[in-house]
């Protein structure tokens, strides 16, 4: 197959849209697959007595930071002392919504975001949809920063920073990007927390380390970002997220977010309106079933063998033909590709018609605009190796008809 | 024992106070007991071939509003459609403040609350101070109504609406109100449907059912708010909350909050923003132990069991003497007692140096301010039956000691 030959790449995509029984394909979110979710079913069988054996009673209410043990499971894989973490529900989302919800009815420092006539926060693109809708629902404004493979554009950010008094927050997932699957490199860290400090009442770094032990093969380390703020002085910049969703279970997981002393502080007062504790009997399941980070280090080598295979194959097509460019994370869940400009959309239709869904043109922006109209966002994990195959193979037949109808 | 004599009843305080091994006793909040939990405890022990059972992966994400059969439940807990209901994470109250999130950022018309000047909620009191709390946060300014023992006077409610525009909302805790323990009546419900039709723009009803099928004696019914609603042509007043919270686990329970298909159709966008979807595993936990209402039904027997001795314990204490006055709840988790003005203060204060801690005065009221300073919540639930009695031998001791110095 010549995926340059625009006859041979028609007659494919004719061929893959004549099919009696068309696929049902999905790449689009960031799921992981019941094969790796089985990893973790030992969860559900922990002997009651066992679970429950505890000075404290799980059962009842209490303990609005969550459990010790499993605050301490938090910082060993957010990096930073157990005492600024806060393990929470299912969700690093809410946690994350929890938070801003702080900066907004109380501020960072003494003036809240509500009293403010613009806040704005930065946001580093192609990036988690997730994080935009949430600014959106906030009324926050979004200015997108291009990331350069080895985290943001600190110089791009430095001007936006120095012009602009409403940037209050940044967004980062540092590790295996969401979805670019880049790393956050020492420099890069380093120059966000100076920045940080430089600016009249600091910004927040919302460091979304989602995929923090989440390599599939070998990777670059991600600079521990509380220690180079405690040597800074910046520690109340750094508002760090975790969660174990992608370790154990997607929604039967727990979530943690970590802060400085001063900043914990503050936000317990607000946190203590809306919640009133954590399921801890689920926390419990979690700290019996990981001892310590090297158990989760274990566990998370044999998500890597499932996982990678998917990514690998997925590469194998994309190097199949030449349109376009993508990353080869070692790590996370997404691969990101850029078509030529102006190509985005037509693919994802294209490729919807083959029976292959993909994630929303322009999601991975602010607003969900792509102002190239080129990103699409790739997530195999969700599919079985077979699926994956099958779906690539219609994607880049697609991606190939797109591009060469254009040329 | 003569409470109205205060030689000894200051004999009987000095000798609570100088005993060697002090008491460490609590009526502060209402949390289940111990031997409460445990009627649960099977819900650790399903299967997991049996959990798992269902034609979703409950591992994964997905679901944003619940399992359906989790939602039916919630339902019948409620008295509304399943279609109107979300079965979220572990916390009613965490949806609360969800909920009032969307109404701020988005309002419950055109203009969201964030954009007004002032919004106020009417707080019927005493009241639950966490309802008070989450106001405060939001900077939402709170105006106390009286309870006439059949839910909040409607008449008061009716002239401050027609003066006073900024009032948005109405917290309720309709059955075994927290702390009085009284249930609205049907008028009452009538009436507060009634007002928020009439009023422009309508307000909410804060809906929160948390003791819906507590009752531990014969109790009167709480009128099916969605009924009347729908009679009356007011569906989107009505905000119904309510968990498990005090039916299976303090924490480890599930929260539900329902409104109308026009409310929750602008709801969802909001809350899609901070939440994934809940942890289904541990919905389905309680859809297998609980298989209907009916299942539910009995099993709140067994929690009457555990409760009513503990009530009629603290009834009969309060009976021995005769200053103040108290409610008698027939379900939930309360008594309110009221002692003679400027007193409740001091009674708690003396109290704790015989060993016994009560709420803070003037939790039940909006700012902590209770202008009588006579209100104190008991909630006895949490002690066993042995502490029950010697905590209200303290108590009695205490305000006797207080009403009689005073006199």
């Amino acid at each position: 197959m010549n995926f340059l030959d625009i006859q041979q790449v028609q007659q494919k995509f004719h061929h893959l849209t004549s099919i009696k029984d068309k696929p049902s394909l999905d790449l689009t979110r960031g799921k992981p697959h019941a094969d790796q979710l089985s990893l973790s079913n030992s969860l559900l069988e922990i002997k009651t007595e066992d679970l429950l054996n505890n000075q404290i009673d799980l059962r009842n209410y209490g303990e609005l930071f969550g459990l010790e043990d499993c605050r301490k499971l938090g910082s060993e894989i957010i990096g930073c002392s157990e005492d600024l973490v806060i393990a929470g529900g299912n969700s690093s989302l809410t946690l994350m919504h929890q938070y801003l919800s702080s900066l907004y009815f109380h501020g960072p420092s003494q003036v809240p975001w509500s009293n403010q006539e613009r806040i704005s926060i930065l946001c580093p693109v192609p990036g988690y949809d997730r994080h935009f809708k949430l600014c959106e629902e906030f009324g926050i404004n979004m200015i997108p920063v291009p990331l350069t493979g080895q985290g943001p554009d600190i110089d791009h950010i430095s001007e936006l920073v120095a012009q602009d008094a409403s940037i209050k927050a940044i967004w980062c997932v540092p590790k295996h990007s969401n979805p670019t699957g880049e790393t956050y490199s020492e420099d890069c860290v380093s120059e966000l927390l100076r920045l940080s400090t430089l600016k009249k009442d600091g910004f927040k770094i919302l460091w979304d380390n989602a995929y923090a032990v989440h390599d599939f093969q070998e990777s670059p380390d991600l600079p521990n970002i509380f220690n180079l703020a405690s040597k800074m002085g910046a520690l109340d910049s750094v508002i760090s997220f975790a969660s174990t969703s992608k370790i154990t279970f997607a929604g039967g997981g727990i979530g943690f977010i970590a802060m400085s002393e001063e900043n914990l502080h503050k936000f317990s007062k607000h946190y203590a309106s809306m919640v009133i504790g954590p399921d801890k009997i689920n926390q419990a399941r979690h700290t019996y079933f990981f001892k310590d980070i090297e158990a989760i280090g274990e566990h998370m080598k044999n998500h890597a063998e499932i996982v990678k295979p998917k990514f690998d194959e997925a590469f194998k097509w994309l190097s199949k033909q030449n349109h376009g460019t993508w990353t080869k994370p070692t790590g996370g869940y997404f691969i990101s590709f850029n078509s030529n400009p102006g190509l985005a959309k037509e693919i994802i239709t294209l490729a919807s018609q083959a029976g292959l869904k993909l994630t929303k043109a322009g999601s991975t922006y602010p607003y969900g605009v792509d102002p190239l109209d080129c990103n699409i966002r790739i997530a195999p994990t969700a599919c079985s190796l077979e699926e994956v195959e099958k779906a690539m193979e219609i994607f880049v037949t697609c991606l190939s008809l797109a591009t060469l109808k254009k040329n």
